[in-house]
């Protein structure tokens, strides 16, 4: 398996460093500001709708994120916000923006394995200055020839990013935390990809136990893993 | 002259497009929603700062942009802003993500006559959907190979460009309206510039006439003049 394997690309957020952590730390903070206009349920429900509405138009990341929150707590406090919370919920999203990167455990014994090898390159969603920012803080940089931020992961955006590659379906192998973008995708247009789970995975990224039992892929439990199968 | 020349790198936003034109509507739009609490002068004075302060953290784009208008909008009102205008501020952001296209004369005529010569990429700043998604309105993707959204257009950076490229630096030429990011920075890595300047230039983007005669480089009134250049 994988004998034509020219390119792997890693995903970033949960794949090399943790992130989704840090938006549940966060949506935590922004439903303790709102607490006394609604229940904690009702807050993370009403986020999450805000946020896929604004989807088309913020695209992933941290700065989207600040802004949905922003316009669901003006709605849910019926305009009534105090001021001083807007300015928290701005801190909330800065203090994201300049978290220090944590390494997902057996990241860096993989690659240096695998550099040399293939043409390594991240492949991640969200804000541009952000990734290359937590790529160069990650101290990884220099185990990729350069990093891929995609608007999206959906089919098409694997294609164009192949051709922009320069390479076969099947010459190219995706690693990553997400089934939804960083699996199934890559599987719809022949390419190879691995599933290495994050125990914490955003509503918006989860798909269903039927979507998955009809695709096979390799699951792995630990990046380390890696090292045997290629 | 030009006659090495591989890629032609096309700067986006009022080298395509209309872009700055906006940001100045909107700065209008924010100074008459504050204009209980200053003048004009020092509401554009006080934002340009809270941009400036937080391009590290935010970057180029326009969702940025908005985070800093709230910023800035909460403190020049001392915390006493209604609710209801920073939805407001937060619906200017939005016009501007879903602004039609505005091509700048020429544009097309000049791509149809450089396609096939060269590699025609677009090279630019700015948050990544909203620049995906502006060249996709613009019916212009067919005349590029892709598109190159850059955190920053300092020399480091167009250095990694040209590196993924996999081109020489005599062999990549880009054309862009801001001599502060699409022309100095260029010259001084050995490559080719030309300057179109639009008749709008954010503040940021502006040089010293001492820093302008320290470099030669072309200028040309419409992009139309190309032709005759290359």
């Amino acid at each position: 398996m994988l004998k034509e394997i020219k390119v792997i690309a890693f995903d970033a957020d949960d794949t090399l460093w943790v992130n989704e952590t840090y938006f549940r730390e966060a949506e935590e903070k922004f439903a303790q500001l709102l607490s006394k206009y609604e229940t904690k349920n009702k807050i993370d429900q009403e986020l999450f709708k805000t946020e896929i509405k604004n989807l088309a138009i913020y695209g992933y990341g941290i700065k989207g994120f600040v802004l949905s929150m922003i316009e669901c707590a003006l709605e849910l406090s019926n305009y009534k916000l105090p001021q001083e919370i807007i300015e928290k919920i701005l801190n909330i999203g800065k203090e994201m923006l300049e978290k220090p990167i944590e390494l997902i455990d057996g990241v860096e014994e993989v690659l240096k394995k695998v550099q040399g090898k293939y043409k390594l390159i991240v492949a991640t969603k969200g804000d541009l200055l952000d990734q290359e920012k937590k790529l160069a803080k990650s101290n990884l940089l220099n185990y990729f020839h350069h990093i891929e931020v995609m608007s999206d992961k959906k089919e098409k955006d694997y294609l164009k990013l192949i051709q922009h590659l320069d390479v076969k379906p099947a010459e190219f192998l995706m690693i990553g935390n997400s089934l939804k973008s960083d699996v199934l995708p890559v599987l719809k247009i022949g390419s190879s990809a691995i599933h290495i789970p994050f125990h914490t995975t955003w509503i918006h990224e989860e798909i269903s136990l039927e979507e998955q039992q009809k695709t096979a892929y390799n699951t792995l439990r630990n990046i380390k893993d890696l090292i045997a199968l290629i």
